[in-house]
């Protein structure tokens, strides 16, 4: 039998899509997500101005689409892993792992994509600022919801202000990150895991 | 008498390079130190290009040249209230408290000016980067210092890893600045506080 003849389509304008966004989102944490523009990232991928116009109608179309990439790049890669923990301290502890084992890995090149995105439209009020808050809200909406089953599972103390043990949990995150894009030293990984522990307690032994 | 006649002369040159770096500086932290172009600059000030080059060669003279007016700004707006109260854990209280009142008042539109370019510059390697890195290291090494004053004096366990005690710190500063230019609530400078007192105890009463 000829597998060449029953084979599925290819799909190129599906695949091309997603290779483009894919260099899209590591691109944006190097050159910024407003240093995107169609014809910087056709000359990036080596593909014509033309052919990711096909793709994209405009800057601020391929802007939200690679946010979306790279929000499905991190749930792959630090949501999921993390909430495969069971809820309470141990799933803190994963998604802080996991959170620090991407910036490890090189996941971006820039560090936390959200975090460099962040800092960089903060100031510019639109589309795609909306799409980054909405995102870390996602982010620190989880951990707050973890902090409170540790709390209803007596791992950590109910009195605790849970949004306040937030805010410092994921101020050590941040630390790290940007420590870590300006400096990669695991040291500097666990500083924030050290910062983490003095705050929840030890992670639970696996 | 004509005072008119006898005034110094106004310096026209020296005031409007600190009038042009001193915009630099403030329209960085929203277009980012790469955004920043001789053309860009001049249209956003009103000045002609030609102008502009008669005080800057070049894009990155134009950088570092406004890196150092933010670093006198920063100075000026926090390093020397903060150091004019006693070394130690006041300083520390003093330091930080005046990081987030800089942030409140809204000395650069983007928040920390530091904060803010090293998150965009974090992986382009160059004289820019390294001017950043050597203002956060003497920020941090400032901290640091406070630290090592405040365990001296008792007023922090002396056994305590200074370092990572001042790693925590910044945690807390980075992670107000970050939240507070998506959404500039006091409540987020109050989260830092408390973050901060969690670490070295309350503020000395004044």
């Amino acid at each position: 039998m000829n597998t060449q003849t029953t084979r599925k389509p290819r799909s190129d304008g599906l695949r091309s899509r997603h290779a483009i966004l894919d260099a899209s989102a590591r691109l944006a944490t190097v050159e910024g997500i407003n240093g995107l523009s169609i014809g910087g990232l056709a000359d990036h991928i080596g593909m014509s101005k033309s052919g990711l116009y096909a793709h994209f109608k405009s800057k601020e179309e391929l802007q939200l689409a690679t946010i979306d990439t790279a929000a499905d790049l991190f749930n792959v890669e630090v949501v999921e892993p993390g909430v495969a923990a069971p809820p309470g301290r141990a799933r803190l502890w994963a998604l802080s792992n996991e959170f620090l084992a991407h910036l490890e890995r090189g996941v971006f090149p820039g560090g936390c994509f959200f975090a460099s995105v962040a800092a960089e439209i903060d100031t510019r009020p639109g589309r795609v600022r909306d799409r980054i808050v909405e995102f870390i809200e996602g982010w620190v909406g989880e951990l707050f919801q973890t902090v409170k089953d540790a709390q209803a599972a007596g791992e950590i103390d109910p009195a605790d202000d849970a949004e306040q043990l937030t805010f410092e949990i994921d101020a050590m995150l941040l630390m790290a990150n940007a420590a870590y894009v300006l400096s990669p030293s695991p040291e500097v990984l666990e500083r924030a895991r050290r910062g983490i522990e003095r705050l929840i307690g030890p992670a639970p032994a696996r």
